[in-house]
């Protein structure tokens, strides 16, 4: 849902090109999701596009191919972070972004899907590792934001924070299995919130300087 | 010498039969981590734990009944928690505990292979559910004792603060693929302790009640 809007009837140049490569990666996403990467056949994947299979063996080369090409969309295609002007409104925003990913039936599929194939597949755990820096780096900058607002102390680590966010809810689509729901979203949210605001993700050179407010317990 | 010759020496009883289940669970958890599910074979079980075939197929009868098995065992097997008489601390012990299983790198690869197997496996996905359950319930008494000790308030949801404390672990082994260190875990258990005794894993029917203490900003 928010990471594959563009369908065809983009009137930019390159249109073709383009209209083939949506197409394609739609339909390398759709039969990830149903079957997984085992599975995943570059023939099928031309006949459910509709685009020739000459075309797809010669673009994408193979499986491997089309999900490392699958991913860079996804990241180039995710939406861009939101500003409401604090810390916690940002990172509730953040946090209900990826719920609502992982939650809906076809993204969630396709993420477990991509997670399992990098499990035994280098190029696309190359690639999957990439999608979540680029997703990271650019939700890292509210951080900043919070510490020039004074929210957060200086030398707070913006990608921890924004690792601390989602982690709760890829815990539920991996682990615990449990349904990705707004109150997990907005738990995650605050708890990161709080612990940022406390000195929880100071950057590990800044915490030899200053020590985290509640000083009278060991191990922080 | 085969595991099923081992005979006489055993004193307790049933000996026999839970040196055949040790040494065909290892043999799983070792072909597992490093060739995955799709690969898993019973007779290479048989054959790397030295034991009959048919006894591996009469008793576990397929991969899946294997790695049901194996999660069984893991959660049986897995240690007790530490209590350290601080919040912080038995969390700290309970992300370290996380952190050397998974940084380890059979254990690593064992848990990422069954985490990819249960996406397309519904009996690993319902094994695998009940062992993060078994362990959970494991350590989610010591929040209580926090609760007991003032520590935290009166009504925070244990569980979710155990699950918080594992989160981010798991998320650089299957998302971000970043080391699994020390500072990580100890940074997850001090992130979880911080917003745990800020009251941002109340049960949510506690959270109608008592608002946290930072009530100037929405969303909690």
């Amino acid at each position: 849902m928010t990471v594959e809007q563009a369908g065809p009837g983009t009137t930019r140049p390159g249109g073709r090109t383009a209209r083939i490569r949506a197409a394609v990666l739609r339909a390398t996403g759709d039969l990830l999701a149903e079957h997984g990467f085992a599975r995943l056949d570059l023939a099928d994947v031309a006949s459910r596009a509709e685009v020739g299979k000459t075309t797809v063996y010669r673009r994408w080369g193979n499986p491997a191919g089309l999900v490392a090409d699958l991913l860079t969309e996804m990241a180039e295609q995710s939406l861009p972070r939101t500003e409401t002007g604090t810390l916690l409104g940002d990172l509730t925003a953040n946090a209900r972004l990826v719920q609502r990913t992982l939650s809906d039936a076809r993204q969630g599929a396709l993420f477990r899907a991509v997670i399992a194939a990098a499990v035994w597949d280098d190029r696309t755990d190359g690639a999957l590792r990439r999608f979540y820096d680029v997703r990271i780096g650019e939700w890292a900058p509210c951080v900043q934001q919070a510490i020039a607002r004074g929210e957060v102390p200086e030398g707070t680590d913006g990608r921890e924070v924004i690792k601390a966010v989602s982690a709760p809810l890829y815990y539920r689509l991996l682990a615990s299995r449990e349904p990705i729901d707004e109150a997990a979203a907005d738990r995650a949210a605050g708890a990161a919130a709080i612990a940022a605001r406390a000195g929880a993700y100071l950057r590990p050179d800044v915490r030899q300087a200053a020590r985290p407010e509640r000083a009278d317990e060991p191990g922080m």
